[in-house]
This record gives C-alpha cells, structure tokens and sequence, in this order.
C-alpha cells in the first residue's frame, strides 16, 4: 500500500493506494468519529462493491443510499435522496458519509457532506480511474446547473481517500479511457517526464496492468495533493488543473450530461487546447501532434460533437467559472509541462481553433 | 451611525447601524470587488425599499431576484431562482449578492452565495428586527428540509452587515414582537443587566421608539459578535445562542413553515426552557416567572399550539442539529444570565415541561 497526504494545515488528509483496501477496517476506522455511517453509492457500483464495505463496516449504525448512475442525475433531486435518508435515520452531525463510486457519486456525496446540518465528515472511496486519479482529492464538491456544469457546491474536504485498485477490474474500456484523459493532463500541464512515461505505457495502461495503473494513479494523485496544497480555493494556480475543461464542460453541457463522459469531454477538450497553443505560437507543430496522438491512443475521442457548432461553444463556454469581468480565459500550453491561465488570445483564434476540432 | 467588527481573522468584517444607510453609496462600495450585484429580496419588501437600493447601486451590472415572501418558501425550489438568474445573466465569481429582507431572505442569500461557483460575496441588508438584531450576523446559511429546519445549509460569512434601521417603521407588530424575542435570548442567556433594561422599556421598544431601538439592536449585534468570534462554527459556546430554539424549529416544522414567525416559536420555547430550567432546579420560580412575563410583555405567545402533543415535540426535536449519538441536547439556564447546553435532565422533566406549556 501506498501513502501520500495532500498537505492543508488542520484539514490536511492522507491518500491510500493499494489492491483490497476495501476490506480493510482499520483503515477507515480512524476517520469515523461518531457511530454513524451513511454509504453514498449508485445503481452499478452498488452490486459490485457495497456489500464488501458494509462488511468491513459492522458494527457502525450503517445507513445505505443508492443513486441512479452517471452524470445526468448530478443534481439536486437527486442529492434530496442522501438528505431524506439522514434525516430519517437520525444521523447526527457527527456522522461520516463515505462516497463509493465514480466522480458524480464523490462530487455529490461531498457536496451532501457539505450542506448536511451545515457540514459533516466524509471519506472518498472510488472505483473508477477517473476518480482516483483526479476527482475524489482536493475537496471540490457539487452538482450540475441545466446551464453550467458544477455551477453549484462547495470546498469541502474528504478525511481520508481511500483507493482500492481492485475494483477497477470491473471497469468498461470506456471508463478506463476517460480516466487517462486526467492522467495525461497531469503529464501535459506540469510534468514533460510522466507524459514520456505515459506515452510509453499506454497500451499496458489500457490493459490494465497492475504496477502500471498504481504508478499512474500514485504519480497522479501526488500532482494534485501538490497543486491544491499551494492554492486550495483556485485563487490562482489550481485552475491549471481545468486544461481542457472549459472546452469539456461545453461539450457536456450541451450533449446533456452523461452523454459524453467527462474523461472523453476532456480528452476533446485537450485536443483544442493544444491546437490553440500552436496557434498562438506557444507550442510548434510537431509538440501539438504529439499530444494529440498521446490522448487519440489512450481511446479518447479528438474531435467536437459533430452536432456542436463553434457558436454553441461560445455561448456556453460564457458561464465557466474562470470567466472574469465577461472575459473567457482558459487553460493553454506555454510549453509542453507548463500550463497558463490566460486571456491573451483573440477570438479569431478561438473561433479557427472551434471549427478545426469539428468533426 | 455605529460601528461594530465581528472578529473573525482575515473574514472579520463590519456591522453598520444607523437611519438610511440604505441609500449611502459609500457604505456598500468597498464590499463590491467585482462589477456585478445581485440584489435577493422578496414581494414584500420589493415595493418597500428595492428601488431606493437600486438607486444607491447605480453604475454597477444590477440584477435583480424577487422571492415570494415568507418560511415556507425557504426551499431549494426557491433557492433555484437566485442561481438560475445568476446564470442567466452571466454572473462570475466576483459577484457579490446583497440580501435585502428578514431572515429568510438572509439566510436563503447567503446560502446560494455559497455554493454559486462553490463560493462567492455577500453583503446582509437585514430590514426585520430579528434579522436586524439576530440573523444576519455570524455566517448561519441554509433552507429547511421537510423534517427539520435549516438542516441544509453552510457557514458562510458576509462581507459586511448593513443595518438601516428606518426600515423598521414598515414592519407589522408582530414582526417586531418576533425581533423581541431574539432580544430577549441574549438578555437571558449571557447579561442580566440587558434583561433588566429590557423589562424596564419593553413599551418603548414595541412603538418603536428610535433611541431605545437603535440601543437594542446595537447590544445584540455585539452579544451576537462576540459569541460567533468566540465559536464560529458551534463547536462549542455557541450553542447557547440557541436558546429555546429546539422547542421551537419543533412547532416551526410542525405547523407548517410560516405559521409560527420564527421569533414567536422561539418566545414559546424560551417559556419551555425556562420552566424546564426550574424544574431542574437551576433557576427559582419567581426567575422563571419574570423571565415569561418579559416574553409576554413583547407580544409573544407562552404556550405551545394546541394541536401539538408532548409526543409531537418529542418526534421533532430527535433530529434537532445539537442531538449527538441519539441523546437530545438542550440550551438551559444555569441561572438569569448564564446558559448550558446540557443532557443533563431526566425524559419525565421535559415531559411534564412539554405538558405544562400546551395550550
């Protein structure tokens, strides 16, 4: 097993990785302050996995919600859902939610950890790469708004993430690639050698070769425990963390949510982000293609919505929440392991760079 | 105008009390970082006073959210409104929402403040003598749920609190008995020599008379201050300011949100407490005599509704936000002036006190 610890002060946390771990008490027994538990899951996960974590929890006054799957139930009806069980059974302020499952089910479970009784504890146990990898460190929490993804939550920081890689045997090919998509970001944004690395190992990676995948998973959570300890509530640097988010969010947006996975939102995202670096003059051509090709051979797709015109980018990239002053600014390349937040392009630019990615 | 600082670190901030500070432009500018304002109000203080702020506000990109008016509305349905008009109108997180109204448009204002964007300013404009005295100072945001009040919420504090007292004069008596009842608390949870004075000038205060009100209003801003500097986040102390407050979240939910005011409930839980406090033996029967004489001198009710039973109160206060590990907390008085939250009481007392003060 390994262990990393993302670095906040009095609310700093620690990062387990290791095969089994959700049969493993003692490693959630420190993090439960109270007797009471709640189980925040959804409809797939729920057959695969719940029983295991309802084992290692004997003994706890153990609540269970599960939630339909995927994206598209991101919001608050059915975040009513955890809100409605707490209060029926009782749970108190010292109670613990453990999110078990992808990001939608992190992001909600944290996000209900947030608001109930106006805060309570929460552990983050995901499943899915993308997850582990990304989502369930750092203390983002929310839900979707019909007009802006997680338009709507909270800071609010897990006690503890516990990652068994065990369970991504149970992983569509689908879902392996969109957790790549933030694995290569990692790569692209602040660390030239991992990309290297990525590159190298990517069909081992897709195959899911075990060292591999816990060396990508390890190497990724280290970036981002370091990016959200040097900025916990984006002021500044972690936004780097949202390359090829802003174009993502978009595309997700308006295919409606669940649609495209949020890994595969990315992974086209990435592609208009390196493609308007170059324009810029930022990053050459071959680092551009280069790029491209890593994120094409993780599986992920490399061009917009063919439904999806340059115009309906613009009109929903509007409400991202790195807009200032009504100014977009986004996540682009300076070089190939350094990311910028900026608004020096002009909308020429954009707009080439939108109708290029259309498929 | 006076001045007083609620002591928080670097979220410390100012409460302003005076006679039309809704219309001095210099108050409110440095709390604006960005160039966008969103006013919240409701259909009742709409007609009253939004134009007058709209006018102050001048120069900046002003929208506008009217809720209808009153507890039963304090709902996530209702807070949708606020975000879909932020989002429509492309607010940024450097908006700032000013909350115009009592303490349900207060505490609904604070809370979508935040979760927009997982966090942006706001400002508290409070124009009900509760919210003025009570509410809108110390950073307690949330709706109700169904089972239980303002169990959905966050912690957020305001940039500044701006009290314009010569909005008093539109409010009904029974709002302003409402606001009295929060008054009193203080007096009986922490300084009996405020309690005396109220005792002394109760009439005054009910007609509104400006010196006595601006004194009162002014003394509980800073009982309030002190106790949230002391214990933001209730781990502790803070608690007491919940005085008779379980009883009544109990005939709040029970009636129906809006039914009761909230002040009246807490009147007639305060009378619960106080009775309850003797029995135990804390406080003598002449203290607990005067203390609901002054409850009923400012207009509130001192029984229980009718249709509620000791069981009623019992179901209802089980998912009180100070019950821990099953067992009920209350706020008791130790004697006048000195506060506890306490288990410390036997089932029969707080069933002959339940039946003592129905109706």
């Amino acid at each position: 097993m390994q262990q990393l610890t993302v670095e906040l002060g009095d609310r700093s946390y620690p990062i387990f990785i290791g095969v089994g771990l959700l049969g493993q008490r003692d490693l959630f027994a420190p993090f439960i302050v109270g007797k009471q538990v709640c189980i925040v899951t959804d409809d797939t996960v729920a057959p695969l996995y719940l029983k295991a974590l309802q084992e290692t929890l004997q003994g706890y006054q153990l609540s269970t919600v599960v939630l339909p799957t995927g994206e598209s139930y991101k919001n608050w009806a059915t975040l009513q859902q955890i809100f409605d069980t707490l209060l029926a059974e009782r749970h108190d302020r010292r109670t613990t939610l453990i999110a078990l499952g992808g990001g939608v089910i992190g992001d909600m479970t944290g996000f209900a950890a947030a608001c109930y009784q106006r805060g309570v504890n929460f552990i983050q146990v995901p499943t899915t790469l993308l997850s582990q990898v990304d989502s369930s460190v750092g203390g983002k929490t929310g839900i979707n708004h019909p007009a802006g993804k997680n338009m709507l939550g909270a800071f609010h920081q897990p006690q503890a993430v516990i990652i068994d890689t065990a369970s991504l045997i149970t992983l569509p090919p689908r879902e392996i690639s969109a957790g790549l998509a933030e694995v290569i970001k990692y790569g692209l944004i602040r660390d030239p050698q991992f990309l290297d690395w990525l590159e190298s190992n990517m069909a081992g990676l897709r195959e899911l070769q075990h060292d591999l995948v816990t060396e990508a998973i390890a190497r990724s959570c280290k970036a981002k425990a370091e990016v959200v300890a040097a900025d916990e509530r984006e002021g500044g640097v972690r936004a780097i963390l949202n390359l090829g988010h802003t174009f993502g969010h978009a595309i997700e947006a308006h295919q409606g949510y669940g649609q495209w996975l949020h890994g595969e939102a990315v992974g086209a995202g990435m592609v208009m982000a390196l493609s308007m670096s170059r324009r810029i003059g930022w990053i050459d051509q071959a680092e551009a293609e280069r790029g491209i090709r890593i994120i094409k051979s993780a599986g992920l797709p490399i061009c917009s919505p063919a439904s999806m015109s340059p115009a309906d980018f613009i009109e929903l990239m509007a409400v991202d929440k790195k807009v200032l002053d009504g100014q977009l600014r986004l996540v682009l390349l300076k070089a190939i392991g350094e990311a910028v937040v900026t608004a020096e392009f002009d909308s020429e630019t954009l707009q080439a760079t939108l109708a290029e990615v259309q498929s």
